[in-house]
């Protein structure tokens, strides 16, 4: 790997300008804190140990059956990938990981994708298979679907990918595997709705079973989108009867785009911690339906309810409560790699928004049904400015005070565009 | 009971002037369907052994938080409310029980109940207990919920009165408690989300313990209103955590208006058969919110698919199958009477569409993925205008040809209207 | 009036305490403001200009029309809904005027009103005309309609209340009517579509005849409740319809929780603005539907992101830009006015934030197509803990800092509880 | 053009078996209609005057952002679409003309498409310009927006463009031109929503002004998708200003899955009849989204009712009431002929269902404010079966009595995938 990576000195060159500022801010924050009793370096602490995996596809550009707009030096296999994802993890410090997708990441040598990880100081999260799309010089179309197709042969396709997954994910130090499929219909009438489920978890059980001892499957439930009538995996419901049909090595995973209008998210997330199935998030942000915009930027509050929910759960030691995080998000309009790194700090606020409730209190105002006091509990944390506290986090590991300053004035996508020269790929996108 | 009833003999009058055209129709609809094998007499049997209950507090005029408009002679007990749904089921002949409500119905004498109902012809369908509201000499108060109340106190006197419900239905007959519970927040941050529905299952266990033998517990989800940021059974799947958490006596029951914008009615319905846990439905339609609009009257293909799952689990003998079925609709602008008259109809005339679906060809499709047919099969019998069918079967147990002419030209209303002098109740509706 | 009313000295007391540490936290957003070259006196001198009017009936509590559960010492008249008034704003000092509703707020001798609210320090913002109920003694009821019902009686009806509305409030200082009617439909066919609307041009053609030279009216539309199928004036493009067939007097009230799920009201917003039609707001916050939660507590980003642009006009000097702001929400489970105290407030955070949007840069970003940038500009301010700058100006104004804490101290309610003896009123709520 | 044509004779090989029982139904559908007074003949002749025009796109496979599966024997250029179109209307006898899309269906000899079409039996529908994608070697992109770019280049770019269809248009016989733009942003801040509006008015006024005499400009809203967060042209509302704007020449064309969830869209449909702007439709149905999916097959009722206003319009002779009809579907899992020929036929249904509601009576009804009977009214209409008028009027026309039937058995798919090689091409689908 030959490719330009930023300057450590560059991070450090930036962060110097900034530091003093910072440091006030940091101090007066703190200082306000303490004034509630909170701690202002507990906080930082939590913070600094919360992770989110970044998809691999995710730093590619995005787009939908309209149309897709590349973007300059995009990453054109795997390995490519990988740098931009070391380039995130260098500036913010807290996407260590990767979430690969198969088969396109699909490589010879696994060991390899595996070592220049490591050399990168990257890790590998859940693994994702693909049974949504066809592949060149694939035996059997999943048009009319995949572990759920009437033909037995399409379905045993489809297992004998997922297992294929697992068994590349092993060699990664991956812990689970992924599974999202698109299988529904667009006509009434065209899916028997229950012979449907059925043979999803009759092929959902053979993939169960070539699981490790220590791996987990996620069952990623979305709405609608390819099918627009119906979809097997519609919503949380069926994901919950699925998993508790499969065993305790199947939860249900929550991607934030892919419920219906209006629906509380947060509470189907206390609900799935509850009942000891929370596998955990892919993360972004939507308007009207499963848009996978930028995590944080259409309903900021929203997202700190979600991590509300995660902090009473880690407060109230609920049992097998180890979600995994990933951003899943669609970067159509955008530089992948500032949008995953300003999404991972949206992120990271959410989740030092929700550590700052004052949990006693709002407890007793819970107890007491005081509505407005409960709320405003909630909204002071809401509106506490904790940006001090994520800056100090990135600095303190290693990272940028200013992640997008760094990465603009680094001149990294001009570099990338150079090193990668493009094959034209117009058209519908992928993700 | 001296109030006014309608006379036999007018409906046969009507009936006698109707009947010759009804036969043309039937026959020839007979004929067409003997093309493809169908056997209207058949299907015309199944139609008559349908069955809808209505809801004691269906027979008067609801309203909005905006407003009540009464109309003429609503009635203003439930022996009133017998008598009207005794003039539906006469001229229906597919409503033959009562759901009520309490404490709305509540008599000095059950007894006496059961026995002016038995004398009207009428039975008894579910009882439905009610801690939404407070009523005057209340001890504690449910504003701020009932089974899940903070407070024990609370919970013990919802729990209480749901126990009262069942002492009260064992007596007249029921053998279901239905417990929709308005519980819930509509502030973030007002309710402890995960211990709201601990509590409620706690407060369930108790009623479920009081259940006889031979009864079962119906749950009623709904997803917002009265509480309207998070309500403690929101959805499907809260619905059944807890009827699987309470044991095989506890059931899921739908509500058709009570979900998520967009979502597939049907494949719930789906779901909850195949898991064993559909209690049965709660009819009315909807376009934006719970609207509690009369039965098919916005989306009647959306009905038809519902019922085509119905249908579907009767063919495929899928075990424990055996929905309870009630009209749950709010008639705010129309009299009460023919709006569940016209109401049954549609439920009747989805059932008898459904039955002609041609399911060998329906699964030949599905299993070819011949989408077009599939969705052109369903269509064939949606298409069909079973009008004669239902009119035949309607004539056949001693009802109306056409039921709104023969109440209208009754004059039941302005009759009933003179009977029951009523004191002015505007203000806010109650459904 | 004789009822109690909050001591001066108690605020002043209450901000003794809490002054310093105030100070500080004003110093240092100073300091951090001053860094990108805002002047925080500027934005506080701006935030003190804020004014938001209070309507009468939100000082009650609200309810739905499964139930409304009323809170203790509510007040019982318009008498003692101005007292409760002119307690919010000696509190918040950011909502001097109140806007009546007629025939609720009826008297027999206006001039007294007017004196009065003057006595309280409050002026009368709107008045809003009731047609979407009927009264005890009304001699023709809306139930099927108001200014579009097809019998040309009950229209006139309602246009002569209307102009008595106008008649009423110019005695009173106003300077608008609002009128927002319930016309619509709950079945299909039930109403034609073009003629209501076509009767409704009619009706509000001689309500706007009636307006004075310097007034207003406002068209309040509302996808539905309590119509179900079809409302006259569901949405902005027939309330701009209607406002332009009328004449430049006429102008579109944006309510922010009457609109379909998912749309984009700050979008609307902006229209109405660019074509010089936009009479103002009725604040409050939705999850589900037209829920009438507290302003801001739902969705803050949103509420800011509608001041974003409600401050653009203002600074590119759009003409004919001068919007009224109402709070209109309902209280059901809180204190009403702790929740109109805490929502005046929410909405003063959303100015004060929208202030701070550096909009040359944003402007920039915007020509440059730099998203993520355009959206860092927005969160920057969004993320700006504006606290010490909305306390600031209330203190300055006379109010108190924590507002909550003063009216609480003050035991003002158990007062009113002791002062308003009340007949009971449960049943439907009505907002 | 040398490709395979079904023979006629294969037709009337077909009709011939179905005749006489489609006599029989024919004959009893018109009895039934005679005693109300219906003439059967009169219905049949005005179906056969409805037509609505096959976009070229409409033929191939459509897809989803997640994949594409094409099917066989797809056509490969505008020629080979045509080829498909003239398929359908030889089959339905009602879809005689193809809107063309541009750059897709660009050709070097504009007169040579136009006389193939002659000679197919085609004419030219509206054509419809594309500045959502970016064509290889196109000089300025797209990504950021077209009519409404920042960058003046861009949008003179864009304005070309449609000039272009415009020549092209005339020289085919098209009368309209119709502009959908993508413009919009994914992120808040991305756009000035006024000064987008303002650019997007200033380059459809050259557009507008280079209109012939005797052309119209349809402007097509779409709440969202490909841009997630705000849309220029996002609803009627926009659509309406812009086209008033404009001028007279500027009309609204509603997409029935272009609106927000629970939206009353025949109420928008009278609004623009009432209003004299509207263009007319592309027809599709959806249940989530914009689904793209076949005309009447997720909610037929709904589709009735779009077309009892239409009908309205023409009994009631609104003033410049000439809709154009088009389908607009995304066909991703059926053989687009199928789709495209059951869709025709499912306006057809809902037209003449219309055609069957009677007026004299539903008038009397909405007078009177009876509900129940007004809804009655258009459920007698709707509940009618039609197909022996549909069949009729397309076996006069010369068409199929069953078009599926008919087209499977001539094997057409199956010659087409011989005659037409295809390249592969997975990857997102564009519709």
């Amino acid at each position: 790997m030959t490719g330009y990576r930023i300057d450590d000195g560059l991070v450090a060159e930036h962060n110097a300008v900034l530091e003093a500022e910072l440091a006030a801010d940091y101090e007066h924050l703190g200082a306000k804190l303490a004034r509630s009793g909170r701690d202002i370096e507990a906080i930082t602490a939590e913070v600094q140990r919360f992770k989110v995996a970044v998809p691999t596809w995710g730093v590619g550009t995005g787009g939908t059956r309209f149309g897709r707009f590349p973007g300059p030096g995009e990453p054109r296999n795997v390995f490519e990938k990988l740098e931009d994802c070391a380039t995130i993890q260098q500036l913010v410090r807290c996407a260590p990981t990767v979430s690969p997708h198969f088969p396109w990441d699909r490589v010879e040598d696994v060991t390899e994708l595996k070592e220049r990880a490591q050399a990168l100081g990257l890790g590998f999260d859940a693994v994702n298979s693909n049974t949504f799309q066809d592949q060149r010089g694939q035996k059997l179309s999943y048009k009319f679907g995949s572990l759920t197709h009437t033909d037995p042969a399409v379905r045993a396709q489809a297992v004998q990918h997922n297992i294929e997954c697992i068994e590349i994910g092993r060699k990664l130090g991956s812990k689970a595997l992924t599974v999202w499929i698109a299988d529904g219909a667009n006509f009434p009438g065209q899916q028997h709705l229950t012979k449907a489920f059925e043979r999803y978890l009759d092929s959902m059980r053979q993939i169960y079973a070539a699981l490790p001892e220590d791996w987990s499957v996620f069952l990623e439930h979305k709405l609608y989108e390819p099918a627009f009538y119906t979809t097997v995996i519609a919503d949380w419901g069926s994901s919950y009867l699925a998993a508790t049909a499969l065993g305790p090595k199947a939860l249900c995973l929550v991607d934030l785009g892919h419920h219906a209008p209006n629906v509380n998210i947060e509470q189907i997330v206390a609900r799935l911690i509850q009942f000891e199935k929370l596998a955990g998030f892919h993360f972004n942000d939507s308007k009207y339906g499963d848009d996978d915009l930028d995590s944080g930027s259409i309903d900021p509050f929203r997202l700190f309810l979600v991590f509300h929910e995660l902090v009473n759960a880690v407060v109230e030691q609920r049992p097998g409560f180890a979600p995994a995080y990933m951003m899943d998000q669609s970067h159509n309009v955008t530089d992948p790699i500032e949008s995953l790194m300003s999404s991972a700090i949206a992120l990271q606020r959410a989740y030092a928004k929700a550590l700052l409730v004052d949990r006693d209190a709002l407890s007793a105002y819970q107890e007491s049904n005081d509505a407005i006091m409960a709320l405003e509990t909630l909204k002071r944390a809401f509106e506490t400015d904790v940006g001090p506290i994520l800056a100090t986090a990135r600095m303190r590991a290693g990272g940028a005070i200013d992640p997008l300053a760094v990465y603009r004035t680094s001149g990294y996508r001009a570099r990338k565009d150079a090193e990668r020269p493009q094959t034209p790929n117009l058209g519908g996108g992928i993700v």
